[in-house]
């Protein structure tokens, strides 16, 4: 018996329409890669395990899908490990493949492997799936595409500026206006730990901190008060709790709270000439703010921090965030290449512009003109006819067979075709077809020997 | 210590020039698709294990790639399949999905599983990598992309005119001119063994058929006497295997070989319709030729069967091929669908454009203007430039710190930038920029109120 079809866990089919505005998507954040100057990689699905296992901590080694050695991969496990029965002792011994978890470690893989023939700064763009063995939930996906952007070899301050600059090029090319695109500086964080005098609790701290817009100050009093954190250090911060204002009064408060400590300081004046370029060159729709609760990705971000968050008045976590990182490449051996990156959040994006109607009307329009098919000889006029305004580039079909007449312009109307084409008997004999135009319903007759005429109106 | 980087066997990486040029083939092709009424669907990396086991063989079944279970998966394991240590017996208890083999079965599983949504016939094109367990070797990877487009729902022989058509339309437009469209009919070889009465080597025939270019009409008799193909059946095929002149000569002497049978005759009044029509509509640049030796994937074609070779004098095997099939769904329990699909195969195709030097020279060129940085106050300047082109679409970039000279040229040599923009302390002064023409190498001044006058030259 024939078995019933079902689709792995965690996984999705994309049905046509889902595919054009995926791609509408991709194509215009493709589009200012490349005009930034940002140049395409790609990095293979699967990647020997060594290169990925250990780099995401332990949950991240437990999230990577790991691929079965091929043949008989079980004469070279030794006796010890199968008699353990020991899953990780065993997956050492029979799988030396994995799935990308991310395009980050492949990426500093790249850049480690090709250094001889990359002209550095060395700006990428990759957009590819990856895959984690997470419980699949509402929204999280087993695999899913990560679209990154990244400069490597640069600590110039004006790759943080072309970034934000990056996200507002194509948050208003796809017409989600007011983006909020949060900034915030690692050394900042580690500035304010140092002059409270919690240099050690710097993760405790922000973790807490980051908790402001939901449990409130005395929320995060509590919590970091649980932490250890010191009375007098959580004085000592009280001005970070109700920072609010313009970018430049903050950046003064800021300046005033952290001018004893170095990297504060630092933090403060890198944070300073972000904003004040970006103030210099304009932003087309979006909004730049700081925000010293921002902490994302602490461990491994060094300096820029970067979130976006959706519209006002949208319910979605963010849409895209980044950072600069001080050793990417580390890992594998290539030291001191600083880098930054930002990425685009594909699966949120696409529900916010769906949630906005933003996706333009024509993307579900995959076939501008259909002929009807009456039957073998006018059939093949309608080819004909096909056959020209496919080499004019316009999307266009024959019904394949002569089918009830009811039953092909049913096939137009679920295909969302704006022209149908009549050739039939008639037709033939004048040597001319009939265009119903299938939105106003009205009918007009072209010659069959002048079709651009038909085609100039489109 | 740092681990030494390296990438799993029989996979690749793809630098940027790599990657556009192979999206420069995808582009072409995808545009041609869907002016022919194609839609792309996507469908998941993994699919279950049952999905795709069983149907491609037992060399197939070998060579998919298993993904291991998550978490204790050694638990699951009955104690005697444990200690049978018998691998194939294993698999199944700690590997549920498997990565993609062809995009075929997934495409039939999306069939059966979205038919109330889709609309017959159904022309959908995919493209996406599949991965096979192969021994590496030169030309054969692991991981490599499929690009196919099918139509299921329609036996109108109109869908195998298109596939030409579009053959034709995507091989014109990448330049390469004079490819051979070869085209036979399951039906005429099934006719053949049936008028020569060895119905039951079918197969054995057509497999030494296949051989007639390689090792001549000596060889194929010879192998065919081995198969136990009778004397008289190698005497009554002979006219097959000197077969030559127009394809409507050929038509004629399948025609009378094959009058007695009814299988024979409506294979060669397929081809009959589909050389006629061809022949009335036209082709640009491709050949279409009758080639009967053509059998690839004999046990899965019902009808129509295409292969593309390369132009002549381009040592390549088929850069393209596909058919017609009966029962695509029915392994999924949806019979009577019957379908059609050719598939472009994009690495040999890439290799060929590479060697006839075929990809535009402008596909290297990632960044039109690069703006050489001179310091802070004039890299504003030039920020302020490189924003303005950027939003005009041009490509545009500021080196990001200002570095020597020299290297900020040669770093526009090797992007093969094709204009460098000065703007120095003279030029901020007076209000103007300088482009540098790296082809030519002559210098021309604009003024930084109106860069429009220079992206106008562009």
């Amino acid at each position: 018996m024939a078995q019933k079809p079902s689709i792995a866990k965690g996984t999705r089919d994309f049905s046509p329409s889902e595919v054009n505005k995926r791609n509408y998507i991709f194509d215009i954040v493709k589009k200012h890669f490349k005009t930034y100057g940002f140049q395409p990689i790609e990095t293979p699905s699967f990647e020997n395990s060594e290169t990925l296992m250990g780099k995401y901590g332990d949950e991240g080694d437990r999230l990577i899908f790991k691929i079965l050695n091929s043949g008989d991969y079980l004469r070279k496990v030794d006796d010890k490990t199968y008699e353990s029965k020991d899953a990780t002792a065993m997956t050492a011994k029979i799988s030396e493949k994995a799935l990308r978890y991310d395009l980050t470690v492949p990426f500093a893989r790249y850049v480690v492997m090709h250094q001889n023939e990359i002209d550095f700064p060395f700006k990428r763009y990759q957009i590819q799936p990856v895959w984690r063995a997470d419980r699949p939930q509402k929204g999280r996906f087993r695999e899913f595409f990560q679209c990154d952007a990244d400069v490597v070899g640069s600590d110039s301050l004006l790759q943080e500026v072309e970034f934000v600059q990056l996200y507002d090029a194509v948050f208003t090319e796809l017409g989600l206006q007011g983006v909020n695109i949060k900034l915030n500086n690692r050394k900042i964080l580690a500035g304010i730990a140092e002059v409270i005098g919690e240099r050690d609790k710097l993760i405790d701290f922000t973790v807490a901190l980051d908790k402001l817009d939901k449990i409130g100050i005395d929320g995060i009093t509590k919590e970091m008060r649980e932490k250890g954190i010191s009375e007098k250090a959580i004085e000592a911060a009280a001005p970070l709790f109700s920072l609010s204002g313009s970018n430049l009064e903050q950046l003064a408060v800021l300046k005033d709270l952290l001018k004893d400590s170095e990297e504060g300081s630092k933090g403060v004046s890198e944070l300073t000439f972000i904003i004040e370029t970006i103030a210099s060159l304009g932003l087309q729709t979006a909004k730049l703010t700081i925000d010293v609760t921002l902490a994302r990705g602490l461990n491994y971000y060094t300096g820029a921090i970067f979130e976006v968050g959706a519209p006002e008045g949208v319910q979605m976590g963010s849409i895209g965030g980044g950072g600069r990182y001080d050793d990417l490449t580390g890992i594998f051996g290539m030291k001191n290449v600083s880098g930054v990156g930002i990425s685009f959040g594909l699966d949120r994006i696409y529900l916010v512009l769906e949630e906005l109607n933003l996706f333009p009307e024509a993307i579900d329009q995959s076939l501008e003109v259909l002929c009807v098919n009456f039957g073998e000889k006018e059939g093949l006029a309608a080819l004909k006819l096909v056959s020209r305004l496919r080499k004019m580039g316009v999307k266009s079909d024959l019904y394949p067979s002569a089918a009830k007449m009811q039953k092909q312009m049913k096939y137009a109307n679920n295909r969302n075709v704006p022209y149908v084409v009549l050739i039939g008997e008639e037709e033939l004999e004048n040597n001319t077809f009939v265009v119903k135009n299938m939105l106003i319903g009205d009918q007009k007759t072209y010659s069959l020997n002048s079709p651009e005429e038909f085609i100039n109106e489109l």
